[in-house]
Parts: structure tokens; C-alpha cells; sequence
């Protein structure tokens, strides 16, 4: 691993997994089960395993979106991978785009986006909220995402560059929607991601008035199959509604 | 634009709209509503247009995945966006990823993830197949995906480079699951594609017998919601089931 | 079977089925396989045959609502089986409950309704749809049902009976459902069918300004599973939306 | 009311609704809110009142299925009313129809199809079972309803008698299938449930050796809409799966 990668060191004790991401670098790491020290990890690979000054053996990994996921600090429910992937998937993210996106909650959204974009611009109204989505950001190891606190609405009337893809998770996106034309790309896609039908309602109504083409709006749900030694079902528990996802090209 | 880059050239005819994918070099595109000098692109922009010898004006854009995905041409029914985007987001598939994948069939997931990652490369075992998937890759503009044709079954054996993500499309994917740790790095993601309950037990329980952790299957719905003059409400038609998805990780 | 009892005729020809409901009596019925004496039906018991002067053997049965829903006339999207189940199940209903019902449309719920309460009173604004209607809960042998033809919204205010269970599948029923209470015993059902958000928010308005209870608005869905020598899938098509069903409790 | 009836008392005591289900006899009813003769009933119609020694009013419903379920005892998980809607819209169930139902459990189906059919020959192998749905089946005043107690494989090859409509939520079902045809009217119907996979494929095979027609397997989802001052949407929380229905017909 070089200095400065990421790394995660995964232990079980007591047939329970614990898990820690740390950066390549001098510092010490302290857990419950000893120091581990992070220079001895410059010659080690994926696979790799290295033990604590107690004797606790950690495997090497490399984190991935989903380590980073559920180590994230949230500021309220973040937007479910279902619903990531969808956006990804209809709006052809890839490494070359250059992404807006707003409101960056505690950003889950935008490193998913930073994971897979060239660069990602995104703005979050709430200083605190910048604060947290910041540290979620630097803990992914990302370095392409610009975080800027300030109301979309107000500030998307100022940008003056292009994007390929426009992503709005915020409250009053059907009142940005009338500038995103002057900021995306023709054939550049918009995203919008809305809880509630009448919001979705507004959006929709937004986008017609802003001359958008192939709209389309829809739901994921994500249906987990149980296997067991009963048998075979759909599992009796689920993942409700989370939100609507809008999808227009400019 | 710059020479070899890909551009969709876009018209509207009769309120018909009519897109065409090419590359800036010295050729010439021949339409119906006349000729353009694709050396002309070079020196446009996105938005910027373009008039061909007979007077049509075409728009000119960057093509997207959802672009490449429509004109692609395909050997039988091409895996969905929606299910190409649970794979990406549950694999954090990522720009630094190393993916192998199989088979390859008409080459659509393969040209998503070969929009997203560092390099992918992919099985088929028919002939006729990869030819078409090549083509379908070549004209995604892709040239960091490696297409072989051969038997996943057997080639994973003989491969000595490790992956981050593995994703199988296959019948018998329950007979490459034993071989996959071999190839995986630890921590890294396999994902199948399998359309049948039948299909799927035989690859969970090779899943575990295997050993990995964090399985778990699912099928993703996708569900439009129309709206018009005379209400909102879920589409009255639907797709209906596709395939369902099983993550595990090494 | 008895004089005036309903009977349904079934044959195969080509391996293609065939059927006809008729009523026991000194009639015949013509036939593309020949004439039947349905006097001749009177010795008869479900399972036996009988055969018309070509000498094509018709099986007999007693015919249920799923045969009288098949062959009946339509006037538009009847409601479907999966939504006239829900409001069965959520009201309760049974042979003791007298039912108030609008708008009939072409009668298919109405026969559900009419197969298991002891009375049924159902109104109809068009007239023309009365018509199919009467046809269709004749033809299914009911004769609890009361066809009324009428604007529901007006009606309501003189009814001067009172009912167990009430069901609107009419455009205004948000206009009908402050008249409901004084026509609906307390414990009775509310059942209301819309397939648009906009007019079940607006019956939920209504509802809760009439202040029932045991409100619910919820959405049926019925997936086909298929099996084939392939293997065991969710169908792959599959009926989408019908439309919301609201049940309160006066 | 009646002597004899079922009555529902309903009261309120600081925002919390309190039930019970009596009736009419010369006892009395103990409550916290005081003593009720229930012998005052007699004269009483739904909508009345009645009022306890300590003054407590008590209004007066006729109790309904739904109620009766509420207030059902439960030997494991009870059939849902939408999958109970399913059997009774998809067998087209009405008061002329005779049922044989297993195996019973506590007994909710079972109500349900005596509320509604002529008459229910219902058979459950647990001894125990058969007492909590006797005194459910007692308590929602049916007396249509024969419960015994016997293995329905065994059971059903000695009826002597026909039945319109039969329904089993059994684990062997697929070994009481091969003898249905010989009690079942042609026509008539089958349900069967099943939460698993295996299980329903087992099901299918025994049908389609059996030579049954009109044959399909689906499950019933129910989604319900929630409406708030934020707005609506499909509730976050929701019942995943159930079980499988088949219906066949004979």
C-alpha cells in the first residue's frame, strides 16, 4: 500500500467482525485488541494480514463505497444504494462527467458520485451539514469533490461553468429547476430525488415548463429473497418507500 | 470536440427526432437530410450545431451510456439499466476498479462498467456473441475493455491477476463461484445476474459453500409513475421480473 | 339441476374450450356443434354430460363468478378480482350485510357483492350502462340486486334505509361521502376505489372531515409466479396499477 | 337485537377505544368502566346506546368480520385479509357454496369462509389448534362451520361428500392434491397457500399431475398510501411477504 491509501484492517473477536479504515502514514492505531502501527503497512497488499503488539491478527483490505457507506456519519436518513444506483445507472455516470449536485446532506449521495466522476461540485444550504458531508468526504479519500455551503436556488443563477449531470435531493428543487438548462450540457442529464408525490408533482411541472426531454419518473424497490433451510422466499421484512427518482435530459 | 472523439449528432425531422453517433475525423456522414463534414466537428462544442450540404441544422452533444445503450446492438434480452445499477451502486463499483466479468452477451453491462472502472475484462463463449459486443464497445468509444472469448468455467483457472469486482451473467455460474476467491481480492465483490429461483439456490449454496460473507440476494422493481391531465398514479404497465442479483464478498 | 337454476355447458373441439351458461328450461340452445334439449339438463347433477343431436358431449357444471365475470359484457375497465377481494376481506362482507354501491358501471362488482350479501341497491348516472349492468347480474342469476339509475351525490340525501357496507367507484365519491354517516350503520364499512393520488387525497379529505375511523388507503398488487421446465420466476409480465382502495368505518 | 345476537360494545376512556364483543342474554358484562345488563340490549338497534352502573356510555355496533379477527386467538401467524380476499375473489365464493378447508390453525380463514359459503367442513391434525378455533369460530357467532380434528391426507379419501370450493394451508398439501378431484364439483375450485418456494413448486407438480385447469400461482402485495401535512406517499413501513396462493380448478 503507498503512503496516504486507505486501508481497511478487519479483525474478528468473538465471532464478531470489527472493523477499521486508516490511511498509510506514521500514526499509531489503538484498538481494543492493541496498537497497531500504520508504517508497517507500506509493504504489505491486499490479502495481507498484520498483528497488533498484543498479537491480534487484521487482514488488509482495500475500503470500498459500501465500507464507506456504513462508516459514514448521517444527518438524517441518506438516500439508499438502491436508489444511488438507479441515478447512476439513468444518467450514465462515468469517469469523465463533471457532476452538480444538491443538497449534500451528510453527502452519501455526492461520494458515491465522487467515487465514479471526474469532479463533483456540490452544495448544502446547512454550515453543519457541509461539516459532517466534509468529513465523510476526506474519510473516502476523495479529492474531486468540492463542497460549498450556500442555497442552490440562489447559487446555480451564479455558476459559470457546465455540467453533464445535475443531481437535486433538496426540498425546493422545482425552484431550481428553471436554471439548470444554462448550466448543463445538451444531452446532460438531471436528476431529482423527491419523497413525497406532491413534490414529485412540482417537479415534474417544472420540468415540462423548463422543455426537458425523455422525463421519466419512478420508484425502485429492492426485494430481498431469504434462503433458508424451510425453504426459499421473499423476505417477510422489507424496505418501505424512500423516494421518487425524476430523470430529463436537457 | 477533438479527432476520434465520439459525437451524437441530433435533428428533428417532422417532429421525429433523428440521432446519429459518429467521430471527429475526415469522413463523411451520409443522411437522409444530407451530407456533413465530420471534420467540421472539431471545432464545436457541446450545444453548438452543425448544417449539413442541404440546409438541416443537428445539435451536437456528448453520447451518454443511456445513448450507447439504445443504438447497441444486442444477441438476445440485454441486462436493465435498473439492474446494471444495483450491481454498480452494491459493488461501489469505482474508477480505480479492476473488474472480470461473464459472459459477456451483447457487451450492455460490460459497457457500463467499463464507463465506470480502471479496466474490465470479459468472457463470452460464443464466437458470434463477442463480435457483436465488440462492436457495441468499440462504438462506446471504450478502450479499456479486454474481450475474450472463451469458457469463464474453465479460463478462471488459468487467470493470475486478482479483481476487484466479479460480475457473472452466466447459466452455470454456480461451477465459477468455487474458482472466484482465487481471482478476488479480499473484501472485493462478486455479483450474479440469474433469472430463476432454481438458478439462484444452486448460487447461494455454492456461495456458501465458498465461504464468502456479506450475501445477500435481491430483486430490484422499477415502477413509473405517469403523470397527465387527468392525475397522478403508478403506470398501468410495467416491467415485470428480470433477474435477481446476488451480492457476496470475499 | 332445477328449472330456472343456472347451468355452464363445456365442451372441447380442436383443443379449444368452449362454453356456455344456459338456465334449465323447455329451450334449446344452438350450437356450432349441434342443438341442445336444455330440458334434458333437469336429471342432471355437475359432472355429468350431456350430448346436442351431432353428438358433441358437453360437460356440466354450476357456473361461479369467475365465469360470469369472463363472459360479462363491459362498458369499460372493469375493477379487477385482486381489488374486489380487498374490499371483500377489508369490509367483511357477508350474507347477513345489505350493500350500497355506486357507480355500478358494467356491474362486476356488483355481482361479487350480490353473490354474498344478503341485498344489494346500486346506482348507475348512465343510463346505457344500467343496461349492461342488468344484463350482466341477471345473467349471473342474482336476483338481491337493485339497479337504480341515478346521480349517486343526489340520491344518497333521500335514501331513508340504512346499510353495512357502502362502496363508491364514481368520480365525484368525494361528494358522496358526507352524506355516507346517515345512511351507514356505526361499525359499517366505507370501501372507496380511485386510481388517480390526486382524487384519493381528496377522498382522504373528505373522510377524515367526516370524521370516520379505521382509515386506510392501500394499493393491491398481484404478481404471477410462473413455472416452466426452465425454472420458477416471477412472471416477466404483468398487470400494473388498477387503483386505490380507501376503507373507513363509520 | 336479538336474544342470541352478537353486539359490539364500543367505548372511549381518555382517547383510547375500548371493545367487547357479547351477547344479548340475561348476563351481565364486567368492565372497568362498570357493570352492563346485557339483557337491556334486546330493545336496542345498532347506533343506540347503553350505559354502565358507573355511567360509562357504551355505543352499539353488529360486530364484523374484521372485528371477530382482531379479537380472534391465535395459534402461530394468521392468514392476512388480503390473501383471504384473494382465495374468496379468485374462487368466486358465495353463500351457496360448500367448502372443505385445512388444515384450520386458529381458525381466521375458516371465519371468513363461514361468513360467507352456506356451510365449511374444516380439518386440523393439532388437537389443541382445533380448540382455539372452535372458540373463534363460537365467538363470531357461526354455526355453519364443522371444525375436526384428523390428517386431511388421510381424511379426504374418505368423504363421501362434494365440495364447491377447497382450501389448504397445509405443509402436505401436495399429498392431499392427488385425491381433491374426487371431492371437489367439476368446476369447483382449489386454493392452496404456501409461504415458500419449494413448497409451491411441489404444489404445482401434484396440480398438473392431477390434470387440473385454469391453473395459476401469484402473491398479493399490498402497499399502503400514507397521508400527512408533509404530503403523501407510500408508507415507509410495510408487510413484506405472506405467502403463495394457487388456485385450480377441477
Amino acid at each position: 500500500m503507498l503512503t496516504g491509501e486507505l486501508v481497511l484492517l478487519k479483525t474478528s473477536h468473538r465471532d464478531k467482525v470489527r472493523e477499521f479504515i486508516v490511511k498509510v502514514s506514521d500514526d499509531q492505531l489503538h484498538t481494543d485488541f492493541g496498537i497497531i502501527e500504520l508504517s508497517s503497512l507500506a509493504d504489505k497488499v491486499p490479502g495481507d494480514t498484520v498483528v497488533s503488539h498484543k498479537g491480534q491478527e487484521f487482514t488488509i483490505q482495500r475500503p470500498k463505497m459500501p465500507d464507506f457507506f456504513r462508516h459514514a456519519k448521517r444527518t438524517g436518513a441518506p438516500m439508499m444504494p438502491k436508489d444511488i444506483g438507479m441515478i447512476i445507472a439513468y444518467t450514465g455516470l462515468n469517469k469523465n462527467d463533471v457532476v452538480l449536485d444538491a443538497g449534500t446532506g451528510s453527502g452519501i449521495l455526492t461520494m458515491y458520485l465522487g467515487s465514479i466522476a471526474k469532479r463533483v461540485v456540490t452544495y448544502e444550504v446547512r454550515d453543519d451539514f457541509v461539516g459532517v458531508a466534509r468529513k465523510n468526504v476526506e474519510n473516502a479519500g476523495l479529492d474531486n469533490v468540492e463542497l460549498r455551503c450556500g442555497d442552490i436556488v440562489e447559487e446555480i443563477k451564479n455558476l459559470d461553468e457546465k455540467f453533464d449531470v445535475i443531481t437535486l435531493d433538496t426540498q425546493n428543487s422545482k425552484d431550481v429547476i428553471p436554471h439548470v438548462r444554462n448550466v448543463l450540457y445538451p444531452g446532460g442529464f438531471l436528476a431529482t430525488y423527491s419523497p413525497f408525490f406532491e413534490q414529485t408533482k412540482e417537479i415534474r411541472d417544472a420540468i415540462e415548463a423548463a422543455n426537458f426531454y425523455e422525463v421519466m419518473t419512478f420508484e425502485c424497490s429492492e426485494r430481498e429473497i431469504s434462503f433458508s433451510s424451510r425453504g426459499t422466499r421473499p423476505s417477510t421484512s422489507k424496505v418501505g418507500h424512500t423516494g421518487f427518482i425524476t430523470i430529463a435530459r436537457a
